[in-house]
């Protein structure tokens, strides 16, 4: 089997960590979209709301399906917009819609069935993907009635490369968004502002405004990619187990179309996960495991169940066998450093995990 | 919303197919390990069932919880071997182990709760990934003992390079079986023999033996990638919703990273789905989607909820419109050129397909 670890205390303390970072006055939010980046929307929210977390993110109206057990003092933003395909959904449960365009604004108004309706607008700076142009953002502060029927809570957009402390771009965003803002606040009260992803929040305090949305750096990947030293804890430990061992010999190849060959007799271990587990197949040839801290590399392409690895480097005594295990996320390979390897980033890593694995969540 | 429709009308075609392609005498089982490779394995069996499929292969035994609804007429068939971590599953359902190793053997033995124990053994030959060593056969064969109390059903090895026609391994494979088979029918009655995956199956019919075991090609993937046309029926089609239009401006860019910069004033459309629902980040600025057959281009890096694709090749008057939906998968793209473009298999596409989508089933 494989064995995935999700360490919810962990979690509740990388909230604590950005809740002290946090600017006075600043709600801290979750994102959970993806079930939580695939660790597990309800567990994850659960540990969350412990901690004191009462809003939490989701990307589509149809994943607060995972949320439903959250308590009546908590709330579900959705960040895709509003999406009239799941109109039935906002009529069942109490969510909040983040309105991106005014085809979204207009048809969420239309919507019969609903008599309270809270909503955020969204607003498209340089990042040129989600929200409310500038001539849409004209057209509802030039006629209040745009907005009609609707309960505007807050105000949102989005960094696209405050990963990036060289990027003009973040500051850029800011100012974008700090010029938006004003307009709006003299015509709606007590709305609230957000800026900031899990990257902004480590750029400048300026950034955090009144409510931000970090959702990686809760599950452990590195908010400061530019510092060598991840301020997050490890959330997730990745273990596969031991099919079988052999030895094969010198000329002989493993794998899908032969594409490794092995320049000596080598020892290697079969383990139980593929790429229908997440186990990139760009980690062909590439990525490795580990064994009491030893690197083993990946031999062949990695198969949909199954990869194999290079026992050459563990003294032969200490080698692992059928039934253990061995570490793929974990102390000597986080997500982050795995993904690099397979040519992406570790929130791709985590939402690929899959259900295959057997779970244990601590706390 | 993203719209996933799976055909089971197809995928029973393509089981009608490659029953007619089949040796005389060849039974044609199904693989449904990994969800039916993620197109829902209850459905899936559910429709081979009625097409008379009796034979179904996992993975991993726990996957057996897909299939409880699968008649007592059928087999289930666990690929990966026997793990004791999963030993409660064989008291409670009928599944029939392939043992690759003689640890899996004894510890398979050693199951106190199952009267009635049913194996295959899986040979390894030269793809050295799973299966039982020449000495691990030799012992099976040198002490009947090593099997007491089993009931051996059949006798397994898997094609590394059937995909390749020109490839001397997979003839050298089916030789090394064919040469390991005899002494063990010399000593146990009724064995069945099982080769061939969806390309040995097309490759040769000497290859088909008692039992073949196609996954890929039931799924609509071309099991001649060595021919221009796909002898299969396509099963998937997947259809991304428009979340908005926009028009950006000459110079700025989109996206995470700012990767992709407009050279002219360009029509975009966002859409419904990212990373998270199989959409891999190497199609970042390097994928298409398609609108009544014209290329729409994916502009900027895969986000993991959203994609921007470039709508200037598609006239004015007929562009898409928010709510309206776009085709990844489906006529102009099958999985297999998505993932080429993806730098991957059709099959991890659809493996990474994901939770996310509205899925529809025709049958």
């Amino acid at each position: 089997m494989g064995l995935l670890t999700i360490d919810l205390k962990a979690v509740r303390e990388n909230y604590r960590t950005l809740k002290a970072l946090a600017d006075k006055g600043c709600e801290v939010g979750a994102v959970v979209k993806a079930e939580s980046y695939g660790l597990g929307a309800a567990k994850v929210s659960d540990a969350l709301y412990k901690e004191g977390c009462r809003t939490f993110f989701i990307a589509k109206a149809h994943e607060i399906e995972s949320l439903t057990d959250l308590p009546a003092d908590t709330r579900v933003i959705v960040l895709n917009g509003y999406d009239p395909d799941y109109a039935s959904l906002y009529a069942t449960h109490q969510m909040i819609p983040t309105l991106g365009s005014l085809y979204e604004v207009e048809a969420y108004q239309s919507h019969q069935d609903l008599k309270h309706k809270p909503c955020f607008l969204k607003f498209c700076t340089e990042m040129n993907r989600a929200g409310l142009d500038k001539d849409e953002r004209e057209a509802i502060l030039a006629d209040p009635s745009v907005l009609e029927g609707l309960d505007l809570k807050g105000l949102m957009a989005h960094f696209a490369c405050a990963d990036e402390p060289e990027h003009p771009m973040t500051e850029e965003q800011y100012e974008t968004y700090s010029a938006i803002v004003p307009a709006f606040e003299e015509q709606y009260d007590g709305l609230e502002r957000s800026l900031s992803n899990s990257f902004g929040m480590f750029r400048d305090d300026k950034y955090h405004f009144d409510l931000a949305r970090p959702g990686m750096s809760l599950y452990g990947l590195n908010p400061t990619p530019y510092k060598k030293d991840n301020p997050m804890k490890p959330v997730v430990d990745l273990k596969l187990s031991v099919i079988r061992t052999r030895l094969i010999p010198k000329g002989e190849f493993t794998g899908y179309g032969a594409t490794y060959r092995f320049e000596k007799d080598t020892p290697v271990a079969l383990l139980s996960s593929g790429y229908a587990d997440g186990i990139y197949r760009t980690l062909s040839n590439k990525g490795k495991v580990f064994w009491n801290g030893i690197v083993c590399p990946i031999r062949g392409r990695v198969s949909m169940d199954m990869i194999v690895v290079d026992l050459s480097d563990v003294p032969e005594a200490d080698r692992p066998q059928a039934g253990q295990m061995m570490e793929l996320i974990g102390p000597h390979q986080d997500a982050d450093a795995l993904a690099d390897v397979a040519g992406t980033i570790g929130y791709e890593i985590l939402t690929s995990l899959g259900d295959r694995y057997k779970r244990i969540y601590l706390d």
